[in-house]
């Protein structure tokens, strides 16, 4: 078991301050989102904790998302804040399988940014939006005194078109579903750890920073099995698989080897202490199908550039339901908990 | 003319940083607007500039609004961050004629946040979105290290429904249209700046925040001669009013004495060197009426709590496109110019 999973929260309700593990996707913004924010909040489309709303509005069903990103450097090896702030939006509207549309981007700017940088940034976001076929159609911009903000903050939400028919959720994993997933993991993670610490490798570890929609697009119309998709952004793969065990109600057993870790990042993990199922991807997705659609799935998945490693990792299962475990390339079987506290703050 | 306005601001391709200004909804807002943001993201909904864009989703008119919200202090005299970043987004919904329906909610908060400030914020702004009949459908928390935030900055991002046939924007004034004002301006700059400097009046300024979109309701269905509506928020009206000018490529001629400003606010003014023009609202409209229908908009607005003071200001005319001139209590006439520089940061 991962020593990152051997801490041992108290009620948020002990805690008398917000710590940056509040921001980590795992644990303890679970009990944020459940202790501060739902009782504020109550109703049905929030509650079912998808990674966007799916409303009608009109005729027409309407995919909403937002995020903010505070990722620390604003440039990496892979990407910048602006492209991935472009590439988390639009992904989290492609695993609600929506046609990703319109963006509003937001940015809260500290006073004293260089213009240059942000207007790099700036250029870079008009740039991935445009590779996406999404239109940046409304905007804001705040500027902070000096030491109360960091260069740059952006908010990004987004509109797509859900197809009549189409409803993917977290809530629907089943018994004897399959697990899929797009390709390797962590590399996002590692890729801002490195450059945030000045750590070198042999060869250099680029964030997997990307836009799934198309990804997406593909597999939707492989088949009509496809349960949930979730990309493992903040908290990991792990994460990810929790929620969803959680809000199906479900088991789910792993594989580890069957997970593609590519060896740089292992190797970071390993010298780190940290373990790749927790860390950040911004450009992978993990799938639940039926079972008898699976070999389809992997197989047009791998078709596509973005799913070129991706293949099936685990099953889902009636036993322990809201638990994830792993048979481990020992062959022992450990549980895979959330992310608890926060492995890597400011990763996205 | 207000001292506010005799910087002379030099262009931003020569500024090597962002200023507090660029966030002042002013003349630098409009050059970063300009010379950094359009040019990444051309498309003919953004070129508009309108406080909202009204975007063709499947057979529906969705308004689609952005607004992050640094306000310092977290809490002041009517009201609070939480309540202002509903308040902010359902009237730049509601500016656009539509009925707001949904927000999305993103949180940026400063590491060592007292949890019971931020419950105290989740709470008043749950209430506030309650009161307005809009729902909080999807969210995102983002946490960032001591000394990288102040506390908490709220982003919220509003859809409304846009009825069909109704447009309104502010390239449509016309020469001859009244322009109207909904009420006393100043008071929620004022406000915060009172509660900031712990300046103390007799007569406490309360901050005028407050959702418009009931009041528009009653506006909408009393004429179909509305070109244009604006909050005049950051920048106050004189910036609104020249934005639109601009855009309509029309002049406009204020009268001072019809413009409404509590007493307590003037004096507030007067003994800081603020002029009220340039100073924020968060509860007041501006409308852009077809002259004939202008007497018979105001009673309605009247009938309104929120309109009560509402009356005709000024006229649109042909002379000076672009300009807003103003008719003073002394008989003098002068050029009422967009806020210049930043005259009170994180306003909003």
């Amino acid at each position: 078991m991962s020593v990152l999973t051997l801490n041992c929260p108290v009620p948020v309700a002990a805690r008398d301050q917000v710590m940056l593990g509040h921001g980590s996707g795992g644990k303890l913004s679970a009990e944020l989102m459940r202790e501060i924010f739902l009782p504020a909040f109550t109703n049905e489309t929030l509650a079912r904790m998808d990674d966007q709303a799916v409303l009608r509005i009109g005729g027409s069903r309407i995919a909403f998302t937002t995020d903010s990103f505070v990722v620390k450097p604003l440039f990496f090896p892979g990407g910048d804040i602006g492209s991935l702030a472009v590439h988390g939006t639009v992904n989290d509207l492609a695993m609600g399988g929506a046609k990703p549309l319109f963006l509003s981007v937001a940015f809260i700017i500290e006073e004293g940014l260089s213009m240059e940088i942000l207007q790099r940034v700036v250029a870079s976001l008009g740039r991935a939006a445009e590779a996406c076929g999404v239109q940046v159609v409304t905007g804001d911009t705040k500027v902070v005194d000096k030491g109360s903000g960091d260069g740059v903050f952006i908010n990004t939400t987004g509109l797509g078109l859900v197809p009549d028919g189409l409803f993917l959720s977290a809530s629907q994993a089943r018994a004897g579903d399959a697990i899929i997933l797009s390709g390797s993991i962590g590399d996002h993670g590692i890729a801002i750890l490195a450059e945030r610490e000045g750590i070198e490798f042999e060869s250099p570890v680029v964030s997997d920073s990307a836009p799934l929609h198309e990804l997406v697009d593909d597999m939707l119309r492989a088949t009509p099995a496809i349960r949930c998709l979730r990309d493992p952004t903040r908290g990991g793969v792990s994460s990810s698989l929790n929620e969803i065990a959680a809000q199906s109600h479900v088991g789910m057993l792993l594989d580890e080897a069957s997970i593609p870790v590519r060896d740089e990042v292992r190797g970071a993990c390993e010298m780190l202490g940290l373990d790749p199922l927790y860390v950040a991807n911004e450009g992978k997705l993990l799938a639940i199908v039926d079972s008898s659609d699976a070999d389809r799935l992997v197989a047009v998945m791998q078709a596509h550039p973005l799913g070129r490693d991706a293949r099936r990792i685990g099953t889902v299962n009636k036993s322990d339901p809201g638990w994830v475990t792993m048979r481990t390339v020992l062959g022992t079987t450990r549980i895979v908990d959330m992310l608890s506290g926060d492995q890597l703050p400011r990763i996205c």
